[in-house]
């Protein structure tokens, strides 16, 4: 179908949806769970086209992983959206109401977006996360998912689309983009007429071509180069503990640490602890010439160092002579994502939380915690790095805008 | 200076202002407030160079009128600085906090954006508008004016940042680009490593350009398509009231109505009713043929009236024969700006708020109440018609972002 087409009808949904009511919402996002069991094997036949595709292309084992789904993982896409229904609806609360001198009534009501567009790589169960979330908060989808998926994600979106018409919704609230091309994707990011929002899921170089390519509005999600800086008076053990969990308990997500800023004063005491740790976990290690003394192997770090995600069992270890030293050296090459502090200073963990400029803060805990799910919002959309809309993990809110509503009796201005 | 430079002054600005006080706000803005009326004489000459450049390049009247300054308007843009100072300043407030089942305690504080670029034409007194707004909220500012007005805003940027520095504050705090070509302004829009949002304040054009070439995230501010829909249940006398504020109150700002559309019952009743008001302020009228019958003077409407902000003496007049029919045309030409229903019938009140896609929708009020200070904010940065961030009248809040300060005693995630 043509690009444009796509959008109209997608703008024509928007209407629709913003008036559908919560259990009518809840009712297709049930639907398309018990649909996608159901069509199961349709979408594993849909993938095993697509998985032999990729393997005939030498895709990386780490994407075929990815890229591949099982009956589980079909399984996990279905619970997914059942938990979806769990959630309280955030369309139509009231976010305050005043009345002015003049008798005007002023409120503010939370409504959908309207058009979100998504642009993705292939991770086939992102086509049903993201219908589920969108179609909560009544929001009509446009997904562009990565060629490599498509088969898979044609299957996921014709099975959630039979679904919605069987409960007599409509079934284009959500549209695939098939022509995955690269002239389609650049039109599709600057279709402003139709689309709303666009929100790119992926690796830092999608995130950079949307970004650089999109009129529409972006929230950028996603990379993290997270810091964690162990204070001159932090509890050693626990510094350990934290650093290690933020290194080592999942090394390719973007809430992982990537950088590690100690004081001079502990590095002594704390780098060779914190090294048989690391070692033990096959972590390696960059450092400044500083903390290389305490190490037993460590390769220097440059200056490319302090700014790299490493996604990997690699970590850079800096040291400083004091807090503002951390925190300028935090806020030059952070990615506004996560940071923490490991200390047990009041005024220390204070100006950090006040001065480091991200997403999230922490102190004495786990970058690993920024997640929708761990903050409690049951759902996520994303991660955002900016800071307009939306910062930090993103629940069904984020989903969301607002509008006035303004009751009169006649005013008119003098 | 460079641009690159001005972007890293700026960026170190905004570490040093989120850290300043209310009260050290307060007292930066009063003194700028009370140094631009003291360097009049300065600023009025300044002027003088770019009044006689637009006069000699044939500039049009309305131009010339926005970027005269006078004694006068000196001190109304001082007094807009002091209104500023009065504001409760919004940085620091802590939207909720939740304590999590690990025993994470998660809150959400207000924060600045950091770096806020604004492109705007020949007004100088967005000049000190912007700066007051922007350094209440603990931003840094950097501006883009228009050639035209350079002379008049180097004036004031400087008086601006003598006032600053005269109280130990940043200078740098605000800073102006001197170079106003077009290279210029389009690096400007893709500084993304140093400004954090982008508003462009202005026309259709300028607005457009920005939207179209900004890599920076923005706020689309202003045009605005604003329509009244008369039901068939109206009060005439109220409607014609209404219509004739909205469309003639003040016919060059983006709440005028700019298209009327009549319940075809009524119409017959109505518009020779309002066609008697609005003649006597000399309006235009351009109609479908339906509405035409009723009317004695007005020319065929076409389609490209459907979709016109005017910002003119002149109206387009559509009839419908039901809500349904006035909603789906509304929400097809608007820009989402305001738009307004005249009706006693607490039914379609409540369809019309509910299915009308813009920032402001009015029940039997006229659409020129949208506006910062209307809505009770004490200021206004511009008035949002995109749904990301802000919608609507925004006012200080608009300037700020949030981040996540997690306390935590040693959590790590399993």
């Amino acid at each position: 179908m043509e690009l444009m087409e796509i959008g109209k009808i997608a703008k024509e949904m928007k209407y629709e949806l913003a008036k559908l009511s919560t259990e009518k919402k809840n009712q297709g996002i049930l639907a398309a769970a018990e649909g996608l069991e159901r069509d199961a094997d349709k979408i594993l036949a849909a993938n095993a086209v697509d998985m032999e595709n990729g393997r005939n292309r030498q895709m990386p084992q780490g994407l075929l992983d990815r890229l591949l789904l099982t009956e589980d993982r079909i399984h996990q896409m279905a619970e997914g959206l059942r938990q979806v229904v769990a959630l309280p609806d955030p369309i139509g609360e009231m976010l305050g109401s005043t009345r002015r001198p003049n008798g005007l009534e002023i409120g503010k009501r939370r409504v959908p977006i309207g058009v979100v567009g998504v642009i993705y790589e292939a991770r086939p169960n992102v086509t049903a996360d993201v219908f589920g979330l969108c179609f909560k908060t009544g929001n009509a989808v446009i997904l562009k998912g990565g060629s490599d998926a498509i088969t898979s994600n044609k299957a996921i979106v014709e099975s959630i689309q039979r679904s919605l018409e069987s409960c007599g919704l409509m079934p284009k609230s959500v549209q695939l983009i098939e022509d995955t091309s690269r002239t389609t994707t650049e039109k599709f990011m600057k279709m402003n007429e139709y689309v709303d929002l666009l929100i790119p899921r992926g690796g830092a170089g999608l995130i950079r071509t949307v970004v650089e390519n999109a009129t529409i509005p972006v929230i950028e999600t996603g990379t993290g180069n997270c810091h964690i800086y162990v204070d001159e008076t932090a509890d050693l053990a626990m510094a350990c503990d934290i650093v290690e969990n933020a290194k080592t308990q999942r090394i390719g997500v973007c809430n992982a640490c990537e950088s590690l800023v100690v004081h001079e004063d502990i590095a002594g005491a704390f780098l060779p602890m914190l090294e048989t740790r690391l070692r033990a976990k096959q972590v390696e290690i960059r450092s400044d010439s500083r903390a290389g003394r305490y190490l037993k192997e460590s390769v220097p770090a440059t200056e490319e160092d302090w700014g790299k995600e490493y996604l990997d069992l690699i970590i850079s270890v800096k040291t400083v002579s004091d807090i503002d030293e951390a925190i300028r050296h935090i806020n030059s090459y952070n990615t506004g994502h996560s940071d923490a502090i490991v200390t047990t200073s009041y005024d220390h963990a204070r100006q950090f939380l006040d001065e480091i400029d991200a997403a999230c803060v922490y102190v004495n805990a786990s970058t690993r915690f920024t997640d929708g799910f761990e903050f409690g919002f049951g759902a996520e959309i994303g991660i955002s790095t900016q800071k307009l809309h939306a910062r930090g993990p993103m629940g069904l809110e984020a989903l969301t805008s607002t509008k006035y509503i303004i009751y009169g009796n006649g005013q008119i201005r003098e």
